[in-house]
């Protein structure tokens, strides 16, 4: 009974306004895994790296209860490498180089004491390999979790219609979800996307909150304001894994406790882009986190009383 | 013992992509009134109109407790004109045509009566208007408000940094503070503007809400997710006549009550937007009103209580 969680652990080599990185250490996985890992201590990890990759890195997350039976090592080939450059807004960036590696021909395979999972988040990566696992589980989890991007919409659409159906909750942002939708209007938006499949749906608008939709009803999680994003990268990889962290440890999967778990992954992921890669999120205490949620019920806590005139009561 | 309202009462001819209007009664201090009206009967309005300007909406804002006296009527000149054409995401507009006529040599005269006002609304005018109101009051009121925007810092940044000194809250858009203060970061732009005057700074964000800053405070509204935005025109007014006409008749100017009269504006401003000018503003009931309140609280009601791993509590 535990929580999978699928995606790229590779290598990011970043540049913002306000530096540049060496070759770093990231992917979806790797953040997913470092911001659950507050949570739950049985995550079971899906992704492949080369012989590159640090084992280090893959010893720190064993260390946080991250098993890694499921992580393929190919000795001889090299880690994924993704390298961008951010504009001052943070929101957009460009893309200046994609080694595909070891991602080029994965496929994934689960071990057998990765089957009853609970909970499984699929992290962004190829449609086909997100499906993969879909497809070994012998028992549907309780909630299946994906993120995805604009990328596979304009490369894999079909391969991502037919992921969609089989999951409970999907996480893109506001241009990916207008993209997939064709529709301006967030709401009209999610009320087209949830009929692809997803019963709820996360918007992520970075440093203008997140949006959860379900059925009618619909939750504002704002992003906590702050005086420097230093990098992005990762960000919404750590919102994921706070959000099915939250979940999977308090095994609630109703619509308010949703809620929380969004206010979890964007309280986490306002420590990720403080620092480079998953810097802060390593060094991360409890207290910290506790900080920031109580942070972010001060942000939107308010107090109200109408006082209106009778002349137009009715 | 009131609240005086500075601004245009105009006429606009707006674009959107969903459909454009007639020339239509317009003016930042049109909407403040109809806004601010359903808390406070005690609105002395100043402002000046042509003699095209219908009679007729003098007397309807009349019939909602506003004070006609500081408005001119210059029965051989025309009323203020504004055309504009709003793209896609509604937040961006492209100005077709602006006819200042009266607005041109507008010297405000400020009636006896309009003397011991508790609260000043400065809507978006000329500085050296807005300047020439704080000027004739004989005694400073509780709190001054005042509203403008990018045009000014561009065409009269001596008058508006003149202005700024006397305000207690600044309400302005995320570029204009970006503007305003040569900060990206919203949070380091606020504490700039913070000190040139305004010891309140609330940055609207359009469909993202809108963020109150004072000291080390902060505090997020969300803006409601709308299924359409007809037009915007005259959001911004409507938000600040919610925010004054609450403080006004709460005659509350903590931090706290201000958060509630942003939630109340935001309610307002999401009214404003649904149809035509001021349409759906005039057309408002109460229970509305409250209902959408309530549907604000849903937004952002979030329970927690976090459940964390043991390995690296602190």
């Amino acid at each position: 009974m535990s929580l999978i969680v699928v995606g790229s652990m590779a290598f990011d080599a970043i540049e913002t306004p306000f530096g540049k990185s060496d070759k770093i250490v990231g992917g979806a996985a790797t953040y997913i895994a470092w911001s659950a890992s507050n949570f739950t201590r049985s995550i079971n990890q899906v992704s492949v790296v080369g012989g590159d990759f640090p084992k280090e890195e893959l010893k720190m997350l064993e260390a946080r209860g991250v098993n890694m039976e499921g992580v393929q090592i190919k000795e001889k080939e090299k880690s994924f490498f993704w390298s961008g450059k951010y504009h001052m807004d943070m929101n957009t960036r460009d893309t200046l180089d994609t080694q595909l590696n070891v991602l080029a021909n994965f496929n994934p395979v689960l071990p057998d004491s990765y089957q009853d999972c609970e909970f499984l988040m699929l992290g962004n990566l190829v449609p086909a390999v997100q499906m993969a696992v879909i497809d070994q589980l012998k028992k549907r989890p309780k909630l299946v979790v994906m993120d995805t991007m604009n990328f596979w919409m304009e490369t894999a659409m079909d391969d991502l219609e037919k992921v969609l159906k089989k999951v409970d909750v999907l996480m893109i942002n506001d241009s990916e979800a207008r993209q997939l939708s064709a529709q301006y209007s967030l709401v009209k938006a999610a009320n087209t996307i949830m009929k692809m499949g997803p019963k709820f749906l996360v918007i992520k608008k970075g440093e203008h909150g997140a949006l959860l939709f379900h059925e009618d009803g619909v939750f504002y999680a704002p992003a906590l304001p702050l005086e420097d994003v230093f990098d992005p990268t990762g960000a919404g990889d750590t919102f994921a894994g706070g959000f099915i962290g939250h979940i999977a440890r308090t095994k609630d999967i109703s619509f308010a406790n949703m809620k929380t778990g969004i206010i979890v992954g964007s309280a986490l992921a306002s420590f990720c882009v403080e620092k480079f890669g998953t810097t802060r999120l390593k060094e991360l205490k409890h207290r910290e986190l506790e900080g920031r949620i109580q942070q972010f019920k001060e942000l939107v806590n308010f107090d109200i009383e109408l006082l209106l005139n009778d002349s137009n009561a009715e």
